[in-house]
């Protein structure tokens, strides 16, 4: 292996994965299920089924639908592979990587697009398989897991759930897209559910699903530019928008204990959060309003009290800039598996997608610093107390 | 003043502000005999007509359509004081914070909202009075410009009009905004043009104006957020999205001599671009298409050979992310004047948003620094050729 990003074993240098994501078989099966994204397709001449999620892909479904076509980069989605859904899959790219843990997580769109009557019962489901896969034998101790909450289902449904998850042995938090219960983070209806899911110690790890509207990408986008625009710049502005709208409503005043964990080092926060206070503090509207004065708790800090960053940011400027905002007691390494596989090989060996997070915390922090150890797996086991085992 | 931020005269440390707006008398004119935004409107008890430019505040206009209403913060867009079309307040204004010399521009969205037939000699018109104003005797040796193309008039009026930008005195590049000919700045269309600014080694200022759609803001923004998303987040992720779909396109490969200044640092180039570059090369769709291999120039390359950045991004972590993605001699300070005015001042005094940027380049390069000099004005009188008076 080129990049020893860990030593396995080690007490006090664990490699942690906080951004690491498991389709098991239950929410496979619910996926196969459906006619419309998110779905799981399969096509004739491809090995594999294929996972069809994001908006843009849509559309190239729609001019596959009953082709012959049995060349797979024609093909929309991407291919469910083991990496996807088995246990023994996550453990050697795990071991390959030299990660001692991972905090895994369902994959987006989680059970955004689930009725309202199903929800309750399919994310009881999918939690149940996420606990029973951490309480493996050949899991134990290298396994956690951030939750799903069944956000359309009703609020009695909603609240129960995170009780139920809060019981759940190696659960440390829930992941959670940002449309909520529809209509975005900043919806007050939510915040009785931040406010329990603070109570019980459950960090929030805020992931983009949605992106931004197709027009923005332009005519050219969906022949000639491949998933770049939507998941380089839509995902991380998703982020950045959601997180911004929950400032902006006081989401972080009124919820003081409430703790975000956000998705590729905070979309673009880090590098927006001074022009977001120059807009806050010239807003006439906001100023004649009384929101803008003595006491207002400014972007700056919440960023250094009450979110953390994952350093999935692919280089030493973005990785600078996120420990330059939130500190780098507040960062955390993560891989976004089983996305970005090497493309051209058989993804059983390093993943460059997993190097390039590696080597910018190495670059930005310096090699085997006390700093670099902290982001690489230190935080993450202080932060998500991952030393206790329930 | 409490920030020093530049001693005027000095001839080795020039302080030159290269993002500063003006509007010159003929485009007031044009925008008040407007019905429909961008427009400026008098309103019944405020002192001074509104310019209404974004379209957010579309929604506030028509609502205060017919209102007897006095109250100004009530009313849509910004107040056209004597910041927006006077020289005499802009030289006030660069005296005050210490700036030798300012690039001025007219700012968005300049003629994208121009019949085609009436393009060319509105940009005639506006051009010419940027050139008048430079050449002022209270002005000369202070002020040079950034011209407005007529974007909506035929290809030959549109290319006749670099040719006269280039034949004025004090022009040293043109500024653009996204919507290029109405389909963006990766059309293909516009490649001649940039390839004939590039000839006359006109530099190209990109701006935002158009945003992002409305929806992404969700329904509490128009009523509780002021103007914060579309300003703070709409605007350099405008900003960053054009600039990817040129890169996707392939323009900075076929015009190498392009240079482009971008607002904003970059909107968020300088924090995506790892991001970027990791989901191009993993994108089996360029792959295939033979997109990423040998010879591919990355974004890194283009941000350190075909692009500058203004230092107008408000915080130490997002100059110093600029600074690491371009380098020191690629960044260029400025004041986005008349915008982001001190509320509840006369405005004649100093501007935070001014200071901001000021002391934010002091923080991430030193005080009295030779790069902190080149980013506050070095590099400006070197790139836009400030020394030369023609």
């Amino acid at each position: 292996m080129d990049v020893d990003i860990g030593t396995i074993g080690s007490p006090t240098h664990r490699v942690v994965d906080v951004h690491t994501h498991m389709y098991p078989p239950k929410y496979i099966e619910l996926l196969e299920s459906r006619s419309s994204i998110p779905l799981i397709r399969k096509f004739a001449g491809a090995k594999e089924p294929r996972l069809i999620i994001l908006p843009a892909e849509a559309e190239s479904l729609d001019k596959t639908a009953g082709s012959t076509e049995t060349s797979s980069s024609h093909l929309p989605g991407r291919p469910v592979t083991t990496h996807y859904s088995s246990l023994a899959q996550k453990l050697h790219f795990m071991d390959t990587h030299g990660i001692d843990i991972s905090v895994i997580s369902l994959a987006n769109p989680w059970l955004d697009f689930v009725a309202p009557e199903e929800a309750g019962e399919a994310a009881k489901a999918v939690n149940q398989e996420f606990a029973s896969m951490c309480a493996e034998p050949s899991a134990v101790g290298r396994l956690f897991f951030f939750a799903t909450l069944p956000l359309t289902a009703p609020p009695e449904t909603l609240l129960a759930a995170v009780g139920h998850v809060r019981s759940l042995r190696h659960c440390r938090g829930v992941i959670l897209g940002t449309s909520g219960l529809g209509k975005g983070l900043d919806d007050p209806a939510l915040v009785p559910v931040f406010r329990a899911l603070a109570a019980n110690r459950l960090t929030v790890f805020l992931h983009p699903h949605y992106g931004l509207p197709s027009e923005v990408w332009g005519p050219r986008a969906t022949e000639e530019y491949g998933h770049v625009l939507p998941l380089a710049l839509g995902f991380p502005m998703e982020t950045t928008i959601a997180v911004a709208r929950m400032y902006l409503a006081g989401v972080f005043d009124q919820v003081p204990d409430l703790r975000l964990l956000l998705a590729h080092s905070g979309g673009t926060l880090p590098f927006l959060a001074g022009r977001i206070e120059s807009c806050v503090v010239h807003d006439g509207h906001l100023v004649k309003e009384g929101k803008v004065g003595p006491g207002r708790r400014t972007v700056w800090q919440v960023l250094r009290e009450q979110i953390y960053l994952d350093a999935v940011v692919y280089s030493e400027v973005g990785l600078k800039a996120a420990v330059d905002a939130s500190g780098a007691d507040r960062l955390m390494f993560g891989t976004d598996h089983p996305f970005f596989p090497p493309l051209g090989s058989d993804e059983q060996g390093e993943w460059e997608s997993v190097t390039w997070n590696a080597e910018a915390v190495k670059k930005a922090l310096g090699d085997g610093t006390d700093a670099a150890r902290a982001v690489m797996g230190g935080n993450a086991v202080e932060i998500l107390r991952l030393h206790e085992d329930s």
